[in-house]
């Protein structure tokens, strides 16, 4: 039997309707054994990529768990619902590619299941609001006393949707990508990974040159943005091991004008002495 | 001995202050084995009526509780307290109407008592934090060992202070209300009902001409947003079963400029085809 | 052993982001057994000094736990982390005075320990997300299965930082202080206290007179606000005990231009007839 001590819970419903309250309801009835982890539910409205992005940076952290995750433009068209197995966890929301990168985060799908057993389901189904009406049903049921496989009818994990992995290319002494995302500091994560960084000779308390748009900057690059003077750029490697560029104790996002998606390179600038 | 291993919990207290987290405090030092929901705390200031809508549409979904609910701009005054039993719940709060449409939802009243009696609240009560001071105190003690006959005096129940019900009127083809609440996404949802609709005669697949200030829009009728292109306006049935106008990807209170109140009527647009 | 039933946690991660469930996770792992209460997690960015307010003014009415804060602008750098243990509770986060003021609350530091044990820490620790990867995971081990005493080296708990406290004085009539907190409803808080009110006479149902920048006005002084009509400004003692300013169903921080900081007096006017 199947069953698990957490739910967490990821969508772009906001926190000033009841939206959310009336799925942690519905799954207190079903499982009122579960804790229910809230990964946010502020993502914007219909953002996928970043709600995939922020699924697979904050699941490594959680506890074994279903997570229910619904950012869901097509909700009530013809895109299905899925239940991924991946590591010690379930992955329940629309087959949109939401899951995909955390998914994969987490060693990726060894089986899926197209949500298709209404057994699992709310009695009544609308079309606008499966997060409550089946995706948390379904994962309270689960981490309940359903087995996995009842969730529905098998599908092969290779025909799931994924979104294409962030771009970024190492090449010579360059390491290009593009914003992930920004965070509510207006820090800017980079797709470039601590790797890339290492792999073009990027070192902390080195110098890089960021070239984006038409610009190019001289940055420091250094552990932590609080290693720079107040109000000056810096490049680091952030918690989630992606280099990201900040302002201490400003916001890089606005003052560089990087939204998520821009594209943006690193280059290693030699050091004549090295320490 | 009345026990309930559930409080929920709405107010429009905001997320930025300590007052959520004070009187989650409270209802831990007090009824530790309790699990507390939170329905929303940011309900508009003061805004009795929309936090009676949102009560009402999210009780129904949650576990039998204490339900607390704090939206109290005459705290301090003349207005009382009470605690009102419908369902299998227990409803506390200012008696200024916020409760009343969730109750009636519940099955209306059954007993009602005015919060009189000091041995459920904190030892000091202060004339501006009566969430803290009483109703998170006495629902406490009623999730953990009070009887409901002890919260105070016994009121009659057809004393308790109701919002009028939200305006809607059938007559012939047409279907008259207004905008009972705007949700994050712009979603206008009004006090027309699905069964309104039905009765009008218009169906999924169909048109309806939508009449509110000056203006009248002929919308398709669908099963959801996604029926219509992105960008492209829509009615159809929401997840709380009333008629609602949306915009797929859009915001359709800002497009219309329909906020909570707004007069808005549909009429059914007979077809000359019918699948 | 020390064990608790219970977490507080306050931050400026803010809620867009998947910091505060990443932290969350991280506890759940450690201390299953554990309920994280959020305290808030808007505190203004880097504003130690409001989030030490709200920590000081909301811990008096949780339940005994371990409490985490983490205002931290200077992580990754020198300061350091502690563990501080105070009435019946232990605080935990950085160094630079945000605990100061909750800790005074709670009875006074007893005892301190820099967090120095890298066994309680995550295997792996970055430098800019102590709180998921070092304040977290100690309060975790705290809470479920470690002593205070091995949380690092014991350091004395004089030389604690603290933030100075809020300033007030109080001389022959006037009491004069600065504006602690604004909260979401423009509520302006004084540090002035209601012992301070009393000393200079100011009575309920007297009137005040405000002093701020180069203007004075005559408010009156009420149990609450709501004993005004709507639009009127009052002064009152609000639920921390402190002298506020308010609008009755407005926002006085914005109508008087009141800020966090600014200088304001009040001054006790004598009544001709004292009821």
């Amino acid at each position: 039997m199947t069953r698990f001590r957490y739910l967490s819970f990821l969508t772009d419903y906001g926190l000033e309707d009841g939206f959310v309250a009336v799925c942690h309801g519905v799954g207190a009835r079903i499982a009122p054994h579960a804790d229910i982890i809230d990964v946010t539910h502020l993502v914007p409205r219909g953002d996928v990529r970043r709600g995939a992005a922020l699924l697979a940076q904050t699941v490594p952290y959680l506890p074994p768990a279903v997570h229910v995750a619904v950012v869901d433009p097509g909700v009530g068209t013809a895109r299905r619902g899925v239940a991924v197995a991946a590591g010690d966890s379930v992955f329940i929301g629309p087959d949109n590619g939401l899951l995909s990168w955390a998914v994969t985060a987490a060693g990726g799908a060894t089986r899926a299941f197209s949500l298709t057993n209404r057994e699992l389901w709310l009695s009544q189904v609308t079309p606008t609001f499966h997060g409550r009406d089946i995706f948390m049903p379904v994962a309270a049921h689960l981490a309940a006393d359903a087995e996995l496989t009842e969730a529905g009818t098998e599908i092969d994990v290779g025909g799931l949707v994924t979104l294409p992995p962030p771009e970024r290319v190492v090449r010579d002494f360059t390491a290009a990508g593009e914003v992930l995302t920004v965070d509510r500091f207006g820090n800017v994560q980079l797709t470039v990974t601590a790797a890339d960084a290492a792999e073009i000779g990027v070192k902390p308390g080195g110098t890089v040159l960021v070239h984006f748009g038409h610009r190019q900057l001289m940055l420091p690059y250094r552990d932590t943005f609080g290693a720079v003077a107040t109000g000056e750029l810096v490049t680091y490697i952030d918690s989630a091991g992606l280099v990201s560029i900040a302002v201490n104790g400003g916001n890089a996002a606005q003052k560089l004008g990087l939204p998520p998606g821009a594209r943006v390179a690193i280059t290693a600038i030699p050091q004549i002495i090295n320490a």
